[in-house]
């Protein structure tokens, strides 16, 4: 019988490599062979620190939620899927009843079971089992690499869908980290027409505007917020439709607050501090709104269609691959900050 | 020929009844004999300190901006109105040009000309002259005083429109004063079927149960922001679906961010401080969407039908009356918090 | 051990009073000692026609699909309610899986095993088991019949919210049956302020008028669809922001498409027949909207609170009761269109 | 002093160029020297029948709608142009007072000065005046007849916006002419992966695959509805999102309805038939909201930032051209149903 190694987090920077007993899956379950899984912000902060959004490590929990695989066993009941396919993990298995559910924001549901946080193994393993509803078949022209950076950028589309990107939008995102830059590619699918992306880093403008920004701003630490605000209105020839915070910086926060035109949107995918001192009085009197994407919403097929149909391109994304036996090397390269996206292959 | 007596306001505190010419009015406006006009919280804060949201006192205005009256005269291209209609007053006279006047956002209108700002003059004087198709007929079963009134109900309306109040929705209200009071009216008039107000002022609340509120909080200094949270989900045994902060303050607004359901809205119609430390982030990762609502917006036509239908009373929200003469009278009169509406009658 | 007696069609007319089994629960669902259950139209079409909608009687099925009971047994994995617990049934058991239940349309998922469909049984029995997170408690301050007639209630709700009510809304309801009336109450309740109620039968337009309607319109025979459109506008003053289609005739769709204003919305909650003639073009140029709304979505909670908080008032709606072992009786009288609702009780 | 001559519809197929006097302008006009103007499916039905939707040709009117040219003079109070500027001219002049304008649906409004109507003069003319704010500035990168080809651009995008395509939307266009290739292609850069479009004429959908879609289905004669439906979801291998009609046939209106996964959208931008025989009821009961696009909502600043940004390329979608003289021959050339789109030059 086959061994089903996995990454596993006991507590800040102690990730082991472990051997796990194979998972029994129930009817509605397939076992899925992992190929390969993205490494996120979200997994750097929680390696790092132990803590991430409204998460916290309790105890060892298998890292991973950007995974893809193959099925290679599947529950009685499971209709829609096939030994041999080639699925994306949809890295959450909501409670399907709460009032959230019900109303269709499964990603605000009360008891998610998402991969990766306490009670919920996450997908860096051998073998992992998934409720089959919400693995998704990987078309054809899509590689695994790609299947497994379906999640970034499926975070990225629920984020532009909540903050209304529209044919014609100006859009300023600032941080051009992973979800920066997919939120970018992703607003310019949606016929955003002009897009400007901040970073306090250099290189990262660089890869910002190789995959399709219109303007980058360097912004250096002596400016004041004022100052960002105006050298982002100077550049765009105007005030941005909507504001995208993928960073989670306070003073971006600010800044978007402040930025953002009369009737336009805020909105804040990165986790910021817990407490945050803004301008929100001037952004409210102006029917700016503020709004937070969490996590994704039935963003999968929507994400991947877009690669399937050349919309989007995730190859150029794809920038680093390490084996699982180095996922800890890994962590530490992305600590970096230098690597776009990291795919850990099993 | 007849006088035209207006209420000037040179600086803080300082207001004086002075004689001015009569309006001379355009093809597309008419000639108002002004007959009553509300006065609210913001023409207090301008009163009191010469600054009042996005608006400085620069020059000396005419205060007011709930003026009701009769029409006396008419430009020779207004439709839909004749001399001896009794009309409320929707106090803005947008560009109609604007991106924001075209999508239908007028409050947001970059050249308003509304009422009671430098450039606009206000409707505390007899004799006013406004474009014509913003001023709305009062039904037949409207009192003057009622007429005037409907100012900040189409406040409130605009408030629950953009809070999205929904039958059965349960809803905290935060400041019971005449806005908030108004909000929890108008909400219950929408379908709301659980309303709870909180306010420092006892006697404030009293009036709160009387006018609707299902129930009512009243916020001792010594509570931590935690314990009024506690409070309120207890009183109502679950999450608010909606917060409406109509008090501005910080410790509101953090109130408003932590007790509001995941995927709820969090509401600001006061005008707050500049800015504000606020738990932000928690709000956002639960998509707690923060909005404001500036002014109003096609709302007057909702109120003057709400009130005229009976679903709105506003009679018992009209406690106390001054003539034009005593105008400073009645904003010191307003200064101790204790009147829900004043009416100034010329 | 308990008798559970149920009434069964078998085809057109063809209604039986039968013994059955106990039903065997399962972990997630509760046993139900059915108190009352109310009939309605849909109820009457299939047991005349042996169809309705998108639903044949190919199996004979328990009817009833508007009960309310008492747990009586509970699954283990059941969370939030009691063996004693009164509850209203909500009539579906969605697949939670499909994109539209993912989505937050359940009412739409393509297997929904809606009470008293084929394999679905209904209400009409003593015992009757449903998965327990589709039974609200019934608050402490409705009787059972309340409880019961809660279903038809949350259709009109569903209805206008899709249609869109607000307040200071216009709006026409075609047809003054059950589910007519309830929609211009449940508009009422949400801050319309003018609805004209029509129908063919002058007895209704009177209970119309006593359960909340400003104003009805017989419509005779003789009338053409443009004399209907005439009189409806001539009576409101004004053309509906809305107008209801609550009895489905194509007559009726006509005069919707026709009297709505421009931009307005035409809301079809009556089941028409398979292929209208109808002046879709001129509504359409004109931007109104043409809707459905099928069945009721997320809407029992609304109307449960609605209804305890005062906001709509069912009891003077339920006008008659039969005992179980007078169904065949019931669904006769309910033939001759005088009931507004029938309550059946075990 | 220059000559304006200009195409002058007198009736059915009665075009006449005519010396015209030089328009005047007041203060909030600009008089317009016309370069180009485009020739659309609305221009040769009233030149073919005098009538198209709501208008009827009661007096002789210029025709276009479609005009870009140079500014040569300005009204006093014009701001934000200036004389030389290159415009594109938004065929209409809304009121800015009725409660649709006021709304923000100014393609609604009751008293709109559409180009080319009774009353409105159309841009088939030398010199042309206009209110100055719904003339947009061409950007420098396009060409004047890309400027006017915006119009219909506009009207794409508008039906676009009102279908609600999203990321990775599914859609069917029925009817290969010029709007229903730039739904396709408007579509498209919002996101839509799944693109099919049908025609009864080969030869245009060769240049509808050509200008961008996935799939194209050949609609022959002996077709029947069903049969329709069926080619379009076998070949698709799904139902699709949103179905726009942009040919106006009542067979096209029937498919749409009956092709439509349940929750999807269909879309009428094509004019047609006062009355047609449709089944209405099997879409309303599974929530395919049927929905009109008419004349075009803030979509120029749309239209012209993604043909700037290169998001739409319109130069392929241009594909004749004729001089002013010879206004009659293209629109009888226009007739054969051959030309995507006509361009006259002045």
């Amino acid at each position: 019988m086959a061994n089903n190694y996995a990454a596993v987090l006991y507590g800040p920077s102690d990730l082991r490599i472990e051997k796990l007993p194979m998972p029994e899956i129930n009817d509605n379950e397939v076992l899925i062979k992992i190929d390969c899984c993205g490494i996120c912000g979200s997994d750097l902060k929680i390696y790092s620190t132990g803590k991430c959004g409204l998460v916290n490590l309790t105890e060892p929990v298998i890292l991973g939620h950007e995974g893809a695989g193959v099925v290679v066993k599947m529950g009685s009941k499971v209709a829609g899927l096939a030994v041999g396919d080639r699925v994306a993990i949809e890295p959450t298995q909501p409670c399907r009843s709460c009032e959230l559910c019900r109303c269709g924001r499964y990603n605000l549901c009360y008891d998610p079971n998402y991969c990766s946080t306490p009670g919920s193994p996450g997908n860096l393993c051998q073998y992992y089992k998934h409720v089959a509803d919400y693995c998704h078949k990987i078309p054809d022209n899509l590689s695994m690499e790609e299947g497994a950076a379906v999640q970034p950028l499926a975070i990225a589309i629920h984020a532009c869908n909540r903050a209304g990107v529209k044919i014609g939008s100006t859009l300023v995102v600032l941080g051009a980290g992973p979800i920066g830059v997919l939120c970018a590619m992703t607003a310019r699918a949606m016929g955003a027409t002009k897009i400007l992306l901040t970073d306090v880093v250099e290189s990262r403008l660089k890869t910002a505007k190789k995959l399709g920004a219109d303007h980058t701003l360097l912004v250096k630490k002596e400016y004041s917020d004022e100052e960002v605000v105006a050298r982002i209105t100077d550049t765009l020839g105007t005030a941005p439709d909507i504001t995208v915070d993928a960073c989670g910086f306070a003073s971006a926060q600010r800044v978007a607050m402040m930025v953002t035109r009369s009737g336009g949107t805020v909105l804040v995918v990165g986790i910021g501090a817990e407490s945050v001192q803004v301008p929100l009085t001037g952004a409210l009197l102006r029917e700016v709104d503020v709004r937070g994407a969490y996590r994704l919403l039935n963003s999968y097929p929507q994400a991947l269609a877009a690669v399937s149909s050349g919309a989007i391109d995730l190859k150029s994304f794809i920038t680093h691959h390490f084996p699982l036996q180095k996922s800890k090397e890994a962590m530490e390269f992305a600590k970096t900050g230098e690597p776009m996206k990291i795919i850990i292959h099993m």
